[in-house]
This record gives structure tokens, sequence and C-alpha cells, in this order.
């Protein structure tokens, strides 16, 4: 193992995803512990720990792609809480996701912006 | 018509896409003129004007999306180009489209760095 | 605000997704208000005003491409029932969700009979 | 074999796709000759023979779908060409397509009309 | 009707998909029935009947596919159980699950394992 | 950087998609050399390295996922060839392209079977 990547893997995950992060590490555990190791270094590890593009940069273009995508709601949950984690705006996370009804279609843009209306509300009962 | 949304629309086009945007446009007078009227006015007049996120990361938010999604390659373009046009660095550029191998894969990733690859080429050319 | 384009907008979402519809726009005051204006001005006040094509052809279309996409489940739904409000019959509905297995897979075409079975239930109920 | 689908189906694909279509069969004849013939029996033979909607409205539905997923380019050629054949005007066409910008965003649409250009094209030409 | 194709369709239905395929069967007959039978005739009296390729592979073959589609959870679930009912072993479906990471991404991966575990505990239960 | 996994990598990749391979690496240095070096290590030195699958199941579930999501054709087109380096047999090919006409639509099985005649067509005039 290379204990490097984890570590900084583990630290930048912690960053971004928080507590729900962390879940998901846990919840592998059972099922494919090992994928739970490569989340952690090549994802965060290698990936989100480069320089050239700022943790909201980053943040932004995954809630944009994953809305676009429209088949991975739970980490698009997981991604707009990160995203207000790393310092995005409410305003800057719910622009992102209306322009992506001009690339990938209203429907994902509207099951974007009901994530992002549970997320805040758990903010705001928080 | 409703001309303000024409004129921002066509003025904010052109602003990102440059000559390619308008490619786009003239291309599509002799089979769906309309449609070439409502791209002007949606996506440019009524969503690209809009503020609360600057258009470096609008742009690089459609560079990420169209990446991840890989069934559009000739639009890629454009907005990697037009990422440029608004002012993203080269590096900018090439980390979020790495950043989409996590997200939605390897194949996607390495045919999104390959359309910059080509759109570099021609700056460097011109 | 361009307000003939709204008023037209309105009135077709009505006429095509009733009820549905009217709640889709209500839910989004609190998150993203101006896109609910864009909901009804663009898709409802630009495109299905546009003659050239009957609201049957166009509800038929519209479950024709989200079955076969089959990532945008609550959409289909509104779209069934919007297929049945512009008046085609079950018959017409469940033929184009067949014909997806052809062009989609059996998947995407099982998932879009479910979801049809669903509102037929509902109309039965009604 | 049943001979009834596989014939049944042969007349189909003709009516419908024409040389297009014929041209599909023959190019697979080297690499999976079977596959040739569940084409025919399984879309042509079974789905298209069906009662319940039109060729028309068929080939439409095929159109959207196509133009929505945006990872078939060949085939929504030979099914803009086949909605031709079975009398879908070029109106009723681009309309299909246009709409699908709503569904699946601007860039398919685009695409998709681009293909519609091509064929239309060819259709003056000869 | 084939008969042929139906009988042998239904037996190998059954081996591979076991009572969840008995049950979609079921719950298609008051919505399409004759989607039924083409699901019995095509995707199990055609294919899975076919030589060439044994049915562990091709059931490996469809877990890799449905997760990197990631939008058919419902019959991931039903294949993979199919995978598991054919012979696989709960190790094989988990590399193959999480090998779709580098070809769809992690959170098409990250939701296979989910329905993996699901499964594999229903097993353990049972 | 964990030398182990990149020599590692490096040898699986050559092993598996050889020249290809390594021509895809090439082609990466001008744009985004690190993401050769990440391509190397994560895909072919993490991945494809693990016990539990042989490389023909791997291969052939990588060539059911790129065949169904129908979005990287010349990453399919690579491990088609890669299938061929590590033993899989044409039929075995082409029978698992045939099958993801059930589960993601006859269009992109034809677009899989017309590259693996492609691939075994330079295969016959080697």
């Amino acid at each position: 193992m290379n204990d490097d990547r984890y570590v900084r893997g583990w630290a930048k995950l912690k960053e971004i995803d928080g507590q729900a992060g962390e879940n998901v590490i846990e919840s592998l555990q059972d099922i494919a512990p090992d994928f739970a190791r490569l989340l952690i270094e090549f994802p965060f590890g290698d990936i989100y720990s480069r320089p050239g593009l700022d943790l909201k940069m980053r943040e932004l273009a995954v809630v944009a792609a994953l809305t676009a995508m429209g088949n991975a709601a739970p980490q698009l949950k997981v991604h707009i809480q990160g995203a207000r984690n790393v310092g995005c705006s409410r305003q800057e996370i719910v622009e992102v996701i209306m322009q992506m009804a001009v690339y990938a279609g209203f429907p994902v843009a509207l099951n974007g912006l009901f994530v992002a209306k549970e997320i805040f509300s758990q903010e705001a009962a928080a």
C-alpha cells in the first residue's frame, strides 16, 4: 500500500465530503473493503489533491457532471453537500444545476434542483 | 419575438463561443432557423446572462458535463474553445477533464483530453 | 419578462401536464423560482406552442425519449399522464414504450411499462 | 426458424428503412449473420408489425429516442430516412428533434438537426 | 406464436433469474402481456440459448453493462441474483462491478456494489 | 510515485492492450502526462492486477460495458483487440456484443459489431 496517497486521500475526503464521505467508506467494509481504499486513494489522494483547480471549482464541476448524467442521485447529494463544505454558495450551486438544462435537458436539471433543495433544508434545520 | 433576449443572447454567444458559435447559428439557417433563434435566446439570452456564476465557472461546468456525457464531441470542442475565450487556463481545462475520469470513467476523460489537445494545437498554430 | 411567452406557456403547461405540472412549478418556488419561469417560457411557451406537430405526437415523442434515457422517472410519469391528457390511448403509450426495447434495451422499456401501469391504475381508481 | 416472423420482418424492414436497411443486413453477413436474422425477426417482425400505433408515429418515436440518447448517429440517419419513407414531413421530423432540446439538451438536438440536414440534402439531390 | 422459442425461453428465464424473473413476467400481465411473451422469446429464447458463451460469462457481462449504464437498478438486482444462480462467486461479481469504476466512474460502481450487498445479505438471511 | 503500481500497471497494460495501449499513453504526453501515469497506475496497476477474475472475463466485461454505453468507440476498439490479446475467441466477443442488444438496444449492438468486424479484418490482413 502507498501510505502517502491513502493518508492524503483520507484527509481530502473528510475535507470535502465530511461525514457523508466517511459513511460511504464505512458502508463498503463488508462488501468491498478494497474498493473503499481505492476510492480514498485515486479520486481523493490522486485527483482532488492536484494543484491547478481549486476545490470550489472542482465541486461545481462534479455537481454539473452528476446532474447532467442523471444516474447517480446519491453521489450528487454527497457532492452538493461537498460543494457547500468547500465554500460554494447556494446560488452558485443552483446556477450550475440550472445551466445543465441547456446541456442535458430540463428533467435532469429539475431532479438536481430537488436534491439541492433537500440538502439546503437539512442545513436550515441543523 | 423578445428583442432584448435575442440581442443579449447574440452578444453573449459571440463573447463565449466566438466564430465557432456563429458558425453553428449559420449552419442552422437552411434546416431549422427557428432553432437558431431559440439557441440564442434561451441558453445565451436567459442562462448565460444570469448573475451568480462567472463565465469561467460556467464554461468549466459545461466542459465537465459534456466530457462526462461523452455524446456530443462537436459541442465539447466549441466549449473548450469557449472556456479559453472567457479566460480559463489550459491547466484548468485539463484538470476538469481529468477529474471526470472519477465520475464518468477513463474513456470519456481520454476523449475529452484529445479534443482539448486539438483545440490547443490550433491555438498554437494561430 | 416576456409576458406573452409566459402566459402562453402557462396555459400550455396546464393543458398538457395538468395538476402534476403545476405541482412541479410550485415545488420550485423556494429553491429556484427563476427556473420555474424558464420552464414555463421555453419548453411550454416556445416549443409546445409551435405548429407542425400535434400535442399527441409531441407527448408520444417525450414518452419515447424519457423511456429510452431511463434517468428521469418522475418526468416520465408526468408525461405519460400528459399523453393521456392530450388524447393518447393507453395502447399507443404502451406501444411506444415497448418499441423502446429495440432502441434502448429491455430494462428501460420494463421500467417505463411499470410507470405506465401506475398511472393507469390511478386513472382507474379516480 | 420461424419463417412467418422472418418474412413479415423482412417486408417491414424494406418498407420502413428501404435500401439503407438492406445495407445494414448485408454488412452483418460476415461478422454476425445470426444477428442479421434476429434484427429482422424481433424489431421488424415482432415490434413494427404490431397494430396500435401507425408507422409514422413509430418512426417519430425512434427519431426522438435516438436524438435524445445521442450515441447512435448511423441509426438516427437510417430512421430519419425511414420517417420520410413512411410519410413523415420534413417539418414533423425537425419539430421532434427540436423538442428533444427540452428533454436531452441542445447539443443532441443540434446533432440530430445536422443529420436531418444531410438526409434532406440527399433527397433534394436525388 | 413460435412455441419452441417460448418454451425454451421460459426454461432459460427460470434457470437464470428464478423467482425474480417469474415475478417480472407476472407483473406485466395486466399492462403489456405481449411484452412478457416477447421478453421470454427474444432475450431468453433467442439470445441466452445460444452456444458460444456460457451462462456465467453472460451474467457477468450483464452485470457489467447494467452497472455501467447506471439507469436500471431493478434489473441489475435481478441479474446479480442471476449471476449467483448460474454459479458466479461473490468475488467475481464484486470484481466486475469494481472494474466498472474505470469505464463508467466511481458513482455507478458504488451503486452497483450496494445492490450486490443487498443481494448477498438476502442470501445470508435465507 | 509508487513505483510498484506503475511498473505492474505498465506490464499489465502491454499484456492486455499491446501497441494500441502504448499509443494511447504516448498520445497523452503533450496534453496531460500525469493522466498517462494515472491511467497506468489505477486501471492497470490497481484493478487489472487484482485476483478473483481472469483477464478473459475482465475484457469481455469491458466489451459489454463499452458496447452498452455506446459513447466511447475508440476505447471499445482497443478493448476488442485487448480481448483477443488475452485469449477471447471471436465467437465470445461477438456473442457478448449481440447480447447487449437486450440490455442497451440494437443500435449500440450493431455499432459494436461493426467495430469488431474492423478489428477482425485487421487480424486477417496481418
